[in-house]
């Protein structure tokens, strides 16, 4: 039998409740699911082993291992340095985080860090989620390649003789990444700083910034069986929080007790396999419903961006496991209460029914103040009271409209907490993924926009070289000069004019692009 | 026929181009939805002659005065003071405005907002999307009941000494915000500093926060005849973007020469007779497809936030204007590209069909740059191309996988071109909410929430006195005793055991609640 709620302990005091009594899940749909739920956890189980989970890329997935380097394979195939390998690798970068954060004690006011997607919403969660006015560091992140938006963090995070740059990406490869580094790089050379001594690469052994990165303040590894998205109890996650004074060893930790918690077999006990069978109700296996994540705490502000990737990455396929068409998917998105109360709850409560809503509360209002300010704002109630009775309010008034909802309670918000909640969601993306029978760790989708933006690139170059040439014309003269696709086309040339690179008469689609002259 | 490219000129060399090409729009489709599509536009004009459109509240809706003020009514309905008394109310505030801001010229280095929902939203993304390093002051804004979060805010902007605080609240009684105002009345006492020193008040007259404002800095007004989520060009929006030093004047112009080019009786010559077309078409008036907010520009990252009160708040009704219950929508989420991309662009191409895409293109990267970094990350590529480059790839990707977007461009990015953006869409909402013939001006399921709150909030109340009487037991004891629902016992106590007001033992459920002793 489903129960409908259910308290897991995390130790140190901590017990995370999983509600279901606004869920209104079926008594016996666990009963119904015993098959495939069987199956999702002995899957789950393999993954933790060391199966080969991204069968595309050929890759295991070992994400869960971070939290428990013992359960590393102990001779997995291909792997180098022999038995053992991967569990030494997990805690030699332990180490090294831990050293390196020691040696730059006291140097480094702010951290920026490069990265983006994996490499930038798990660290901006910590650094958001945990952090405090008196932290070591203050952290900033540049994770995308407008030109606007990178000035814009330069500024902030000025002067650069005091900041540290981590720079994050597998690969080395991933453009908006490397751009970022390049520009950085450039704005250390203006200011007459060495770039290589404010500098840390976090990347993969043999990639292209790990050769670039020899002579930088550190390297620290990525490695093949950690993806994105699940990269925030990795280095990924990891260091930026340790140079923000965030403990690290809680989060492992508290993921670490989640993930035990979640490999009970019997589903009753298991909160990621409930939550995973409330997904599945909820949206008939096919995400016919939204979750609207609302954390009531302003700290948990970007837990829904974050859920928002890991959900919707690991589940928005085309095809299932078996080759068949499936467009899968279960959407995310939400900000915080009681805030989003005041924007978008109407259409939640009387609205379109395509949701199903994940509140997060968080018990303890908050540490008494050390500003000496009173939370009581009327006799006998504080403002926390309000906050916790927005969310009781709007959880009732949701049901009332026949709008369902679960509710995840933790006593505060620590590390540890936000841990053991990250790989609650980790895990329920995992069995989730089983019970509709998708690869949770591969993106296929997101290469097609790779390709053709690469393609868009080189078009330009084609197009500025015609147009240096002499050539001139609409956007459809000049696509079938460059034998491209007009709308393409006009797109370059439109944003090469706005950028002082060609010249531009006229308006609209006809517009007439030239050589600037003189 | 439905062009499916349109050109706006806004003035001052901008132009606002609407691209409906990744759109799929049947040519036909203006003609099927002809006499909806001219209800509409009537029912607008109406609307700005000063008709009664939210008859619930029998109210006026007239944030399209706020910028042209010689449209609102001469001598309306129950309107003091006489023929022109809103133009002259209107006029009145622009001037008080800049009054108080030129008063309080080098004083005060940072304002703090106290505001929530259409009272925030709207002066974020101003902050956010037009703020520079060097503005006249940095804008913090407190926008919730958490106490946690209210300690965070105080501490980001302290010293106080130098803080300015706009409590904005129509009523004074929105309790989060009254919240914030009285946490930050009591930190201003706590610093030994005269809070009514510091403080403006924007708020309707006759209001409690009118009354209790009379001896501070100055006092606003807010008007019954707008709306919270539609705010932004009235005081609201105004007074801390002229704090923070942004163009107000150019922001209400913006918005002006849109609401001009969106009054234009040729649907193929007005956007948001057109955008609201597409909204229509891609999700069959029923709003089936969520729209994915995708600005490919960091400033504009709180878009889709403020899109996502104003259109889901707007349109999100149980019933249509007839009474039929239609549960109506449209769901709006997205953060920014090319960021976007790494985290959930992988469903929106491969997974599930739900959505269309609405592209928001930047044309011009940004200024030269004072830090005098370069851009240029290949020989003739800059970080900038790359952005463009993603985001014609992206809605390439998509288009290959029979997904829709429309696309808004526009020049640059400042206060005028803003204005144009956010009156568009408010003209989009009022269009497609005639054509789906519901109240876009009303939110009866707000109300819903904040009455089940305050019913927690009572029970909290009652819960307390009765265990501080004596008695203990379970929450279904407790309920019992209390005449209450059990699930709300237990969310209210567990909360107040949580913050040291009552006494706890055991776990689940069956825990048992009592008074503290000692």
């Amino acid at each position: 039998m489903v129960p409908d709620y259910l308290e897991v302990s995390l130790g140190r005091g901590v017990t995370v409740a999983l509600d279901l009594r606004w869920m209104g899940l079926e008594p016996d749909l666990d009963e119904r699911l015993a098959g495939p739920l069987g199956r999702a956890l002995s899957e789950l189980a393999a993954l933790e082993g060391g199966a080969i989970a991204n069968a595309d890329e050929g890759r295991m997935v070992g994400h869960y291992w971070l939290r428990a380097p013992e359960l590393a394979p102990r001779a997995a195939e291909g792997e180098q340095g022999g038995a053992g390998a991967i569990e030494r690798q997990i805690r030699d970068a332990w180490r090294d985080v831990e050293r390196l954060v020691l040696r730059l004690a006291g140097r480094f006011e702010r951290v920026l860090v490069v990265g983006i997607g994996g490499s930038a919403l798990g660290p901006q969660l910590l650094s958001d989620a945990l952090g405090h006015p008196g932290d070591a560091r203050r952290v900033f992140f540049m994770d995308n390649t407008d030109p606007d938006g990178m000035t814009r963090v330069l500024r902030e995070v000025a002067p650069l003789s005091e900041v540290l740059v981590v720079v994050i990406s597998k690969s080395g490869g991933t453009p908006e990444t490397r751009n970022g580094y390049l520009v950085v790089r450039e704005a250390f050379k203006a200011a007459g700083l060495a770039f290589a001594e404010h500098a840390i690469a976090v990347t993969q052994e043999g990639s292209v910034l790990s050769g670039e990165s020899s002579k930088w303040l550190a390297r620290l590894p990525m490695w093949d069986w950690v993806g994105g998205r699940t990269s925030v109890t990795s280095v990924v996650g990891l260091l930026p929080a340790a140079l923000q004074g965030i403990d690290g060893e809680a989060l492992i930790e508290g993921a670490r007790r989640m993930d035990e918690a979640t490999r009970r077999p019997d589903v009753a006990e298991n909160p990621a396999a409930l939550m995973a069978l409330a997904w599945h109700a909820a949206g008939h296996g096919r995400g016919d419903k939204a979750m609207v994540v609302l954390p009531y705490k302003d700290r948990l502000m970007l837990l829904s961006r974050y859920l928002q990737q890991l959900v919707m990455e690991s589940l928005g396929k085309a095809f299932d496991r078996a080759g068949t068409l499936v467009n899968q998917g279960l959407t995310v998105y939400g900000n915080k209460g009681s805030t989003d109360q005041h924007a978008y709850v109407q259409q939640l409560r009387d609205g379109r029914d395509d949701f199903f809503a994940t509140f997060v509360e968080v018990l303890e209002d908050g540490p008494p103040d050390a500003l000496a300010t009173s939370f009581a704002v009327e006799p006998g109630v504080t403002s926390g009271d309000y906050l916790s009775g927005f969310l009781a309010g709007t959880r009732q008034a949701l049901a009332d409209a026949g709008r369902r909802s679960l509710t995840l309670t933790v006593p505060w918000l620590d590390a540890s907490v936000l841990g053991g909640l990250i790989a609650l969601f980790e895990r329920t993306v995992s069995i989730y993924a089983s019970l509709v029978n998708v690869n949770a760790y591969h993106q296929p989708g997101v290469e097609a926009g790779k390709r053709a933006a690469a393609e868009v690139l080189g078009l330009q170059k084609r197009l500025v070289e015609l147009i240096a040439d002499g050539e001139s014309g609409t956007a459809d003269d000049l696509a079938a000069l460059a034998d491209a696709d007009p709308r393409d086309v006009f797109h370059v040339l439109r944003h090469a004019a706005a950028n002082g690179r060609v010249a531009v008469e006229g308006e609209g689609l006809d517009r007439v692009f030239s050589r600037i002259e003189g």
